[in-house]
């Protein structure tokens, strides 16, 4: 049996302020510091010692994987990070309040853009600012991706379309060597992989929630990979309460 | 042209207490950190944007290297850890304070174990705590080291000799390919490094002091690698200071 594990990142600015994030490199708050410790201490407690991590390039979820295998004493061990990883791109509703965008759009529009599988929101301008094209580390040498080709938005099934294949072609096959694995990510890029790795349909997917620094452990068969159990560290309770809480600021209150 | 940027870590809690360090993992004080981030904001200012980092698995030249690559906005880049990079292994000397263990043997029995080229200090025992086998980083899916060739004690000489073929079969390719590289090492294992570059003595080396946190640049010849010339990022005066601290510590004072 193989055991991974995927860590949300711990609280974000612009989750405190209720703005739409997406690929926006934002930092984690004191609040988020203080979970990716915790996930740290809780994932040493359990007994894992990772040989590899996988991350997003943004900062949030770097900092998060930083946190957590410094409380673990694995701050040595390889990580290879990849925008597969990051977030799901909000497009043009990147950096705007959500309850401002409820209040202009209706509270049912903005449901749609964030609970939707497959219809995103408004896409970026080619030449806007937040083009994902204007930021060093998606350049064609680092993100393996032309300008033409970066996201401009995405739905769910966007992410699922672009993190999937790097799950099977690079992390599998690294599970399956039997090293030790971690993948620090987001709330819609873990969503992704839950989704395939549990085969849940496109109707339930949308009512799945991930909280912020709460190791999700995965336990998997040696040879398909096929998830027997998963579940969370620490305090079932406070897991309950913390996906409740992402529930939540879905309705854009 | 190539350039490089060499990087000794900042200001460690056992430089501040005078104690010999070499492999122990010890963090950086507050001003060490504050170091690594003026390195980074240096850096930046000159214009570099780093491709790749290199770096040992000690934690005070991690953290260097991650403060500095975060005030560049550059956390996202790949990162290769290496033993190989590490700063002298200082033997049973390791923990000792410098002071006190000058009046045990000598000033002039200290002089020679911290500054001969070749004649290392009083080698760990196969089963002291200290041995590098019971740190997880250095067992052989890590390291690439059998327990029985890990190093107990090393001089500069033997630095250098397992440095160098690092550089020359990892390092030195990346930074023909035209890669902006960073190395984040230590004062010894960035002296090594300089020796081999500069083609300095034996007896020369032992008088150059590489100051914490400053970054040193070296440009080299396209082909050969061969250094054009090399000089400290920021103020000279400062970064002679600095040497100079650490050649007066080196009078075990």
């Amino acid at each position: 049996m193989k055991k991974i594990v995927l860590l949300r990142h711990g609280e974000s600015a612009w989750n405190k302020e209720n703005r739409f994030t997406g690929w926006t490199d934002v930092d984690l708050t004191e609040k988020g510091i203080e979970e990716a410790k915790n996930a740290g201490r809780l994932m040493k407690e359990a007994g894992f010692a990772f040989d590899i991590a996988f991350s997003s390039v943004l900062k949030r979820a770097m900092r998060t994987l930083w946190l957590s295998l410094e409380e673990m004493d694995r701050l040595w061990i390889p990580v290879q990070r990849s925008w597969r990883l990051n977030e799901r791109h909000y497009g043009a509703l990147q950096g705007l309040n959500k309850a401002e965008t409820a209040a202009k759009y209706g509270d049912d529009q903005v449901l749609v853009w964030r609970r939707s599988y497959d219809t995103p929101p408004p896409a970026l301008e080619f030449d806007d600012p937040r083009h994902p094209r204007f930021d060093a580390r998606y350049a064609p040498q680092y993100s393996g991706m032309s300008p033409e080709h970066l996201p401009l938005t995405e739905c769910l099934k966007d992410t699922v379309a672009r993190f999937v294949p790097y799950w099977e072609d690079t992390i599998a096959p690294v599970v399956k060597s039997g090293k030790s694995v971690i993948v620090a990510a987001h709330g819609n890029s873990i969503r992704a992989l839950v989704k395939y790795l549990d085969n849940i349909s496109d109707a339930d997917i949308v009512e799945l929630n991930i909280p912020t620094g709460i190791p999700l452990v995965y336990e998997l068969d040696d040879d398909t990979l096929k998830p027997i159990r998963s579940y969370y560290l620490g305090d079932a309770e406070a897991a309950a309460a913390a996906a409740a809480a992402v529930a939540n600021q879905a309705k854009g209150k």
